[in-house]
C-alpha cells in the first residue's frame, strides 16, 4: 500500500505535525512547509493526499492568513483536528532555568505563555515556527537561550525541557483544517465551513444570518476578513452544523445567496470528537 | 499651555506616531512604547492625556492583541484615526536595491509587501515594529539589508529610500482606536464600539442583531475573539453608526443586554473623516 503524504507548515516537531500524527497516525510520511501558503500551493497541485493547516487557537483566535488563503484556493476542507496545545521551555542540554535571558518561538506561542516569559526576566524573539525555533538554539550554542515548542521537538533535536506546560492559560486548543485537491466522502456528525459577503447596507449581515436561526442551524463560528477590494468591507466566514447535502442546509444556502453577492462552500466534513477539559 | 502627550506602540517613526500627528498636530509628545500592552498601561494610569492603538488594517485585518486588551482594560474609546499606509524600502546610504538579501519588518508590513520581497528573492526578517527595523539595519551597517518602514523612519535615522509604495495591495489604510482613562464630549457623526458574549445555543447571534436591525443602525464592524474561558466561545466586537446618547441606541443596548450573558460599551467617538480611494 501506498504511504499516505499530508503537509504541513513547519519543521518536523511542529504542532501541526502532531495533528497530522493524531488523525491519520504515525506510518503517515509528513512533508515539511516553509509557509501556510507553501502547505496550499501542496494539496493544490495534489502532490500530498492531504495537508493540514492552523485556522485559530482558542487562546489567540483565528489565523488570518489560513482564512485568506481558503478564499482563493482550489483546495476543498475535508476535516478539522483540535489538538491540546502543551508548550515546553527547551534549552541546551547543559542550560538552566534560570540562565535563561533569550526566548524563541513563533509569536503565538510567545505571546500564550507571555507571563511565564515576564517572569523570567527574558527577552522574547519572534521566528517563524516554533519547532524550528529548537533548531536554531541548538545550533547557537548558548546556555541563556531557549525556545517555546513541543515536548516532540525538544526529543527530535536531543534538547533539554527546562519546564513544562508554560502556557498562561491551560485551556489552550489548537483547530486545525485538513484540506485536499479532492472532496471525501460523506460521515455522520458534520460541520460546514462557507464565505460570503453582503452588500454594504443596514442588516444586510443580520438578514443573512436569520435563515440560518429560522432553520434553528447552529453557528459554530463567524469570522470577518477584509475584502482587500474596499478598505472595511469583508467576507465573513460560517462554520456551522450540518453536511452541505442534509435538506435543511440546502434551504439556508439557498436562501443566503439572495443576501449575499458571493457565497463559496468550502466543504463539509466530520466534527472533531476531541473532549475539552 | 502644557504640551498634550499621547503613547504609541513602536519607535519614533512608527505609523502610529505619523497617526497621532495627523490628529493631534506636529506640537504633541509622542511617548514610544515597546507592547500595545504598555500602550494601554500609559492610558490607565493617566501618565498621558491619550494613547493611540492599532485596530485594524484594510489589508491584514484586525489586530487580536489590542481587541484582548479592549476586553480586560479600564480605558475609554474616544476617537479613530485612519491613516493611508505607504510602505518604503529602506537601507543603508550606500545600498543599492539590486544588492539586498534580507528585509526586515514587523509581521503585518512584511505580509503587506510579501509580493515585492519575494521579487527581490531577498529574505523577510521578522521584527517587533517598522520604525525599529530602520535602526536594526543602521546598526548592523550591512549593504544587504534593508527594512520596510514609512518615509519619516528613513529621514528620522538619515537612511536611504530604496523604492517606495512597495505594498502588494495599494488600497492600504490602517484604523486606530485613540483610548484615555478619560471620556470626551460628544460631537456629531458618531460611531460606537462594544463587546458582548451571547449564549452557545443556535441563533443567539442572530437573536442579538436583530435589535440593530429592527432600529436600522448600520453595523461597520463585527469580530469575534476567543473567550479563553472555554474553547470555541467568543466575545463579538461591534462598531455601529451613532452615538450612545441617541435615543435609539439606548434602545438597541437595552434590547441587547436581553439577549446576551455580558455587555460592555468601549465609547463612543466622532467618525473618521478620512477620503478613502
Amino acid at each position: 500500500m501506498k504511504q499516505l503524504r499530508v503537509g504541513f507548515q513547519g519543521e518536523h516537531g511542529a504542532y501541526s505535525e502532531q495533528a497530522i500524527v493524531n488523525k491519520f497516525g504515525g506510518e503517515t510520511k509528513t512533508i515539511p512547509c516553509k509557509s501556510i501558503r507553501d502547505v496550499f500551493n501542496l494539496a493544490e497541485v495534489g502532490s500530498v493526499e492531504f495537508a493540514v493547516v492552523p485556522i485559530e487557537n482558542s487562546i489567540e483566535g483565528s489565523v488570518g492568513e489560513t482564512y485568506d488563503l481558503l478564499l482563493t484556493s482550489s483546495v476543498k476542507v475535508v476535516g478539522e483536528i483540535v489538538l491540546r496545545v502543551i508548550h515546553c521551555l527547551i534549552g541546551l542540554p547543559s542550560a538552566r532555568l534560570e540562565q535563561i535571558r533569550f526566548v524563541y518561538s513563533h509569536p503565538q506561542a510567545l505571546s500564550q505563555c507571555r507571563g511565564f516569559v515576564a517572569s523570567l526576566r527574558a527577552e522574547p524573539m519572534i521566528t517563524y515556527d516554533t519547532a524550528g525555533s529548537v533548531k536554531i538554539i541548538k545550533d547557537q550554542g548558548d546556555n541563556a537561550a531557549a525556545a517555546i515548542a513541543s515536548e516532540k521537538a525538544a526529543a527530535l533535536y536531543e534538547m533539554k525541557i527546562l519546564a513544562r506546560g508554560i502556557e498562561d492559560y491551560g485551556r489552550n486548543y489548537t483547530r486545525f483544517l485538513v484540506i485536499s485537491k479532492t472532496d471525501t466522502r460523506r460521515t455522520k456528525e458534520s460541520k460546514t465551513s462557507i464565505i460570503f459577503s453582503v452588500p454594504h447596507t443596514p442588516g444586510s449581515l443580520y438578514g443573512a444570518l436569520e435563515a440560518f436561526a429560522k432553520e434553528e442551524i447552529n453557528l459554530t463560528k463567524i469570522e470577518s476578513r477584509p475584502t482587500r477590494q474596499r478598505p472595511w468591507e469583508y467576507y465573513f466566514y460560517l462554520d456551522f452544523d450540518g453536511h452541505i447535502q442534509d435538506k435543511k442546509c440546502a434551504r439556508v444556502l439557498a436562501e443566503l445567496t439572495k443576501h449575499s453577492v458571493f457565497l463559496k462552500v468550502l466543504g463539509s466534513y466530520p466534527r472533531s470528537r476531541v473532549e475539552l477539559n
